[in-house]
């Protein structure tokens, strides 16, 4: 028996930072690569991608969306035409060693507002030729300075980027609304993780943007992060690349633009959001594994335990679920091994089981275990994926909830901030009192909230009139 | 009305590169992009790339294998671990610019086995760990010095390369015909190409094999296209990167691995080997739109007829449908751009088809119009969808059979080369021949066949005793 210890051993809330780095590793979820700030997406990870691959693919493909791919590439000119895009990234911009026959240098896109726009302006000449709905599904490369972490923070990441093109403001601003609306189903109903969604500041939003949408998560350690953004462009990158059109009045007419995307980034916040010291607990919905069949086996027994425990993985086929038949791990470390693998719902299936027609299902997120009679198994899986669902997010929205303060007084605001809480508070509006507060606490504006975000009061730092309500955290 | 004129202008017979050029950009299937050698995949080409992944992704799966994504650099000390390997892609390779933190100089994959192997090397310990079944879809880049062709040859290309590492020779080499006979599935069943399936020769296999399978089609100017390939990679790299494991007995093995790809290079194939004089013929299964209904309408029927198509479009919601109901355009132009993108059946649908309760349907592939009452649409669709890609299929296979020669002389075989054809000859099995060939007619070794390479007769070269029959063209 090969009975090494496997388990997590450093606790959540003791060392958050060491936790979150054990449990990618041992749950297989990523591995460090050989280039540092870039990892490996394991299988285990990338089946969590797939999904939000799908989830996404239905969403807008159902909104007339299509799938497309641009260049890697991203000429130098091109780069530099947006101005407030190319100061925004040119700092973690990776560039390909110059050939002697290119005419010019290439970026590696960080994003790829300024290719897709290049082509948008060669097939879009006629309001007939509007919308353009296109996504794509590509590798990002930002040579970060700062610190890398797996998921949150790397190198090259994956991720999908939304382009359209619109015949006016109107159409491109309920396109980025969409979108938006698109992300916080998947984040809150799939992922578990309850979101502020909001708008960003003009600090924080995407360089180039009129304005840009977020949806802003409470991580256990006290950080924000972000998990999407949905930017209007408005008519800046089609001044830029001349993406105009001759309206119905044969009048030209400049493109309204949006982009909006979401990464594996977001793969990091499930895996903070829902963890506990026995490693990953994964909502049913994005759980590779959703139920694990851990038989426990006797000399005399085994093979009429094996037969009818793969009898009930068939019975089962409506979820993902695993029979765990390796017969040289007892079934005490295969617990340990699928906790730590955070699925939703295991079941042991033993010979007294067996004489009694029934199985053990033991939930990942409380262990409470219950006796199942066969007969009624399918429909008591159902039922406790749905609850564990619903009780994962249940928690997280109680988390957020606890974590969130209301500062009227900047020591309050800084107190909060020390209690590793996001912060609603008043803002005056100006980029002064922002800095001044990032400077002080290393929180910036995570978003002006659409709900609750009409300004009342002062202003935290300054006291002035309150423009805003706005969420404060430290960020990832 | 717009009624420009949109067809090919070119003759696919008459000048095969240009009518190549035009039906792309025409179509709307790929665009030139402002870096030289790279394309821009169109909507309607990417989807055909998505019909290739969900096929592959369907069997892979249905094998065990997991998708994962591995970092798009490679360290070039990595890349040099394995002699030939490094040497068959270096010319190639693009680097990225060393910035003052990096550690050493990061290529940019032209294919993936050195990063892999790193991580196998440390997830393969034990025989348990064995097989390794993973799969990435990614892009990968290699500087072409050569002229570039859109889908066929380009500097940054997408595609899916399989990566396993077995216990044994046995299991491995199973992996390399199991992956191969996928492909031509795919290949031959749904994008109605037929190949010749065989093994390279050692000049020709990829840098690190042991061999090297392959599937061949021949395209419509003669030259073969190399469709996918499968390699098995022997212990070359399981000793370069140190993949090794304890076997049952305990004992210290090397693993031997297979790595197999397709790219979007198969999309340029489906284009070339279908086409027409008006464009594109899309094999049904391969097709992102199967039926089109164009409706013909009349001022005073407009919305009858509108009415009545919507519900024969949703009647045929089993199959990838789109009814064009733009005002702007008359049908006979509507006739001509379907036509060159491809769609394999063309439903007319007017005021009198209203009245007799039935439909004109058009096959793209021959043209011939039938006409069908509107309860039996859904069969004779049906049907008729099935007979445009067995056709396709056969058309092709009667292109292949039609353009091979088998040549019992080298004056025979330059004659051959010459009219354009795939070449069946007898060959010793030297570099030396194999070498000369080439130089004489560019004509290269496609593949030793499964079906009838066994040698017979003379080298079609130095007329030595023939080892193998094997299949020579001049190749994309």
């Amino acid at each position: 028996m090969a009975e090494e210890i496997i388990g997590i051993t450093v606790k959540k809330g003791e060392n958050f930072a060491d936790w979150y780095t054990e449990v990618i590793q041992k749950a297989e979820l990523a591995d460090y690569s050989a280039i540092a700030g870039c990892i490996v997406f394991r299988p285990y990870s990338y089946e969590i991608w797939e999904f939000i691959q799908d989830y996404i693919n239905r969403d807008i493909k159902s909104r007339g969306h299509k799938n497309a791919y641009f260049p890697l590439f991203i000429p130098e000119t091109f780069f530099k035409k947006e101005s407030e895009h190319v100061e925004g990234f040119a700092p973690e911009v990776a560039w390909i060693e110059k050939k002697e026959e290119d005419l010019e240098r290439y970026a590696l896109r960080p994003t790829s507002e300024a290719i897709i726009m290049d082509s948008y302006s060669k097939w879009v000449q006629s309001h007939r030729d509007l919308p353009v709905l296109i996504n794509q599904w590509c590798n990002v490369v930002r040579w970060e300075t700062k610190v890398t972490k797996p998921f949150l923070r790397t190198r090259e990441f994956l991720w999908q980027e939304g382009h359209t093109a619109h015949k006016d403001r109107k159409e491109a601003e309920d396109e980025v609304n969409v979108s938006l609306e698109m992300y916080r189903k998947l984040v809150e109903d799939n992922m578990a993780i309850p979101v502020i969604a909001g708008k960003k500041t003009e600090s924080e939003k995407f360089a180039g943007a009129d304005y840009t949408l977020t949806l802003e998560a409470l991580m256990p350690d006290g950080k924000a992060l972000q998990m999407c953004t949905s930017h209007y462009l408005g008519q800046n990158f089609a001044k830029a690349f001349g993406i105009s059109f001759l309206d119905e009045a044969e009048k030209k007419q400049l493109a309204h633009t949006t982009s909006w995307g979401m990464s594996t980034r977001t793969i990091g916040a499930i895996i903070m959001a829902h963890g506990d010291d026995k490693g990953l607990v994964l909502p049913p919905k994005m759980a590779p594994v959703q139920v694990v069949i851990v038989p426990i086996v006797f000399e005399k027994t085994k093979d009429k335990v094996l037969k009818k425990a793969t009898e009930l993985k068939e019975k089962l086929s409506a979820y993902r679920v695993v029979l765990d038949d390796r017969d040289n791990y007892s079934p005490g470390w295969k617990y340990n091994n699928w906790e730590m693998k955070g699925v939703p719902i295991r079941i042991e299936f033993g010979p007294r089981d067996m004489e009694n027609s029934q199985a053990i299902l033991v939930r990942r997120d409380n262990g409470k275990k219950i006796t199942v009679k066969l007969f009624e198994l399918d429909k008591k899986v159902s039922e406790l994926l749905d609850d564990v669902q619903n009780s994962l997010f249940k928690s997280a929205k109680k988390f957020l909830k606890d974590n969130t303060y209301e500062a009227k007084s900047f020591s309050e605001f800084k107190s909060a901030i020390e209690k590793k809480g996001l912060v609603y508070a008043g803002w005056c509006g100006s980029e002064k009192c922002e800095r001044e507060i990032k400077d002080e606490t290393a929180a910036t504006i995570r978003c002006i909230p659409f709900k609750g975000g009409e300004g009342s009061g002062k202003c935290v730092k300054c006291s002035k009139k309150a423009k805003h309500m706005a969420y404060f955290a430290r960020a990832y």
